[in-house]
């Protein structure tokens, strides 16, 4: 087995239990790898084994840090490896333990007691060609310019959804359900199901309301007013100026995100971190 | 092909469409049936032809009302019959054509032109026994005082998923996703999803969301104020006042309810008639 | 200075401090009376200090309760009499200090060292006849059915303000606005201000939202489905059920209640009230 | 009396209507001015009768165009001028009159039979200086990243109100009530209260809800992140980008809208605006 270990770069106690699982898994005797940036915060680990994280190839990346680093991980590594997530973040959607759990959960993962949990992405296609990350929260089509609404109309599967002046509109996966979705009104979404979230964020009209749609829908967004410059968000983290007459398209990835998770458990797991944000 | 039709009773000009529905199918040739209450508000049909819903055992029911005579149908059917819906309610998700179309819609029908629309529904179980009509909408459990409110526990699959102090919760189906849970804060859910909402009304905490969670799972509500009498609401028609200690348990149901269409269409059908509600 | 002493009746602890504070202020020498029902649930006051509520005429009255407490005396009582509130309930937003300070409190306020916070308060109008209690918190007039929706029409100062098809309309002083309204979508009011809040439960068209008006308007109800039954709340403890035809006029009560305060705090004393509600 | 006349720039109807407005005022006897861009997109007014919004010293201003051009009005004159809003927007919150009666209106005003409706102003000092036109409508605390929360604190006459993590923080007079503040889940304020809405844009915590305070209020907001650029929009219209440790106040403006009022009607002139919205 061939791991690979990321931690997130402003927390040195993140940094430091990263090295400690690296030097772990070293000892172990397992091939490990470590991404650049977090070798540049850190600099113990030894530099044979540091690698972009576009050419990770292993097995099983160990994350250390919040869903934000996770994100990370999952925007730049080209393959679908399973993550193992550590929680040094606020919240902890996306990751399975806490940190003092962290050696009890690798000895688990090295024994095979544990299971994948498969999670939909979403790609963005702009004027037909895909040139962003998928998403694993969300699309967001956003006003370029805070404050001042877009006026869109979104289609699913060729047929109007609905015309809306908002700040802008969120395409959310099930796991981006509990994001920003959430903040625009959007319900909670069970993640083991195969559906989008669609939620337009501060519609003048309060008749545009959140939608749920089937994953294999084709949704289409449409800029009305050309001359007002709209945002494209992929997961709070990859951010495009978009021409305004751009098509924008987006559909299911044939990607999906992989976890490894120890349980099954979905409630109340989820929905008492969804309290926490409170 | 054997027909069934029947019709809202307090509006004459759909019992009077629905005669003449009745007799375009009869001098068509087929066997059609109307059901007893559409008959004793409109004694035209032959006595022969009359019979309760509970016996209806025909290929079709054309229904001549709003969403609300569909669900009586629904409710009281004890065969899974596609029904075709003539709009004469307000805003007609359920229904399929408006009075005009009603010849043209019948003929297609005759013709074999249309295809069926399946909607899922849910069965409630009261301390494990299912005593109450299926909910083609949606399953309220509600304060037994208007006003007064509970305090419920409700469970995912035996995972707890949220503790409210509200005015009732509402399981709803896709179908009702447009209806009561709309109205508590749901979202839209396309009809073709196979998913069940769950939507607090009224809560105290307002972290306590609506949630989207799939059909499959084994939805528990327990009442903690067993001092606090509780109703349960079967799409607004069929009301229990239940013992507080009452197990409720809320399933997919085995049947499953049978629409006759004439597109696939759902956008922008089904959100244009959210417009209307405003 | 004559006090009056109202305790929780389904608390002993609280029935114990109502105790301890009658005797300290008897001990002190000023003259106290209980309110029957607090006896009845701990028979140690002497008989001849026991007076129903609606007899009560002293300078202060200690409750020792929560909220339900404050608004069951504020019901009975006939004089504008100033509550100092010992908080023995869940949130407490009447309620001034907690149990520990009882004594604290009662020194300052024996001292003078306090001030009084006057809250407006509704009266309710049943064709153009006031036979219910007044509202601190809020009058609502809800569906008699729960779940079956009603329809009606409201006007502010003769002025068609909306119509609804909910179920119910929620009348809500500031000091109401964290209660009943919140749930229903309302906003928090400053205590301070001098208006009233009118919030639609759950109301069927989304365009239907929380006013706020000031407190010299006249609101006046009308229910159009004069078939459906409807009931009047006060406070969510005082219940009417209304003749469909019934006139419903709200206006400001030339009464207010007045609480003890010890601090002219609003923020964050409030405000984090709310946060404990989730 | 002496006239002002501006006009919507961007469309030729509201050009032509104000120079008719123009030449009726002026062969009526009084001396009109016309502002400079009006001039600019209609060159047929009198080059001497033209100037810039700024120097306007009129007694009443006739304003021809939708809440847009209103608020442009009231940013850049710098005298209390009574404004007459004649229609030529969509909703029209601020207007008046349609253009139909615009004549009659102006007979109307020159009769004296009319009335002077005052709406209060948020003035906000960065760094305990004002710098920015007053707001009409609101003052909007954004992230300078649309999608990139901000985190927040905001007081209350010094008193922590809520510390949020959110798209932004809108301070909204009643007039602004209907617009942007409403979008972030505001009520409905009537115009004739002394109060200001204070609401979340998206936040992430649902327990930070919409807020009213009293006109007299000082509020105070603190960003968290100062790492974080944000910005201050006023009406939608002006846009300034703040230094992460700005000091940003708002209070009430010691100057007023006034608009030319012919009805004293609240309900159901603006409900039945919000209705229009959806």
């Amino acid at each position: 087995m061939k791991f690979g270990v990321v931690a997130r770069r402003d927390k040195m106690e993140a940094l430091k239990l990263a090295y400690r699982v690296y030097d772990f898994l070293k000892v172990s005797g397992y091939e490990v790898f470590v991404d650049r940036e977090t070798y540049e915060h850190l600099r113990e680990f030894r530099e044979e084994d540091v690698l972009p994280l576009e050419d990770f190839d292993v097995d099983f990346i160990v994350v250390i840090g919040g869903d934000g680093t996770i994100l990370r991980v999952e925007h730049r590594t080209r393959k679908e490896i399973p993550i193992l997530g550590i929680n040094m973040g606020t919240l902890g959607f996306l990751t399975e333990v806490e940190p003092h759990e962290a050696f009890f959960a690798l000895s688990k993962l090295i024994e095979g007691d544990y299971h994948i949990d498969e999670r939909i992405k979403l790609r963005t296609y702009l004027d037909g060609e895909n040139r962003v990350p998928d998403a694993l929260n969300e699309a967001a089509v956003l006003t370029g310019i805070p404050g001042k609404i877009i006026h869109l109309r979104y289609y699913i599967d060729g047929g109007l959804a609905d015309e809306i002046r908002a700040d802008g509109l969120i395409i959310s996966t099930p796991t981006g359900s509990t994001g920003y979705a959430m903040s625009a009104g959007g319900p909670f979404v069970d993640p083991r199901l195969d559906v989008i979230v669609i939620a337009p964020l501060a519609p003048i009209a309060l008749s545009s309301r959140p939608m749920i749609v089937p994953s294999y829908s084709t949704i289409d967004v449409r800029n009305l007013a050309v001359t007002r410059e709209i945002i494209l968000a992929i997961d709070g983290q990859f951010y495009t100026y978009l021409e305004p007459e751009t098509d924008i398209r987006i559909k299911l990835s044939p990607r999906r995100a992989k976890f490894v998770r120890f349980t099954n458990e979905v409630y109340p797991k989820y929905t008492m971190r969804i309290k926490k944000k409170f």
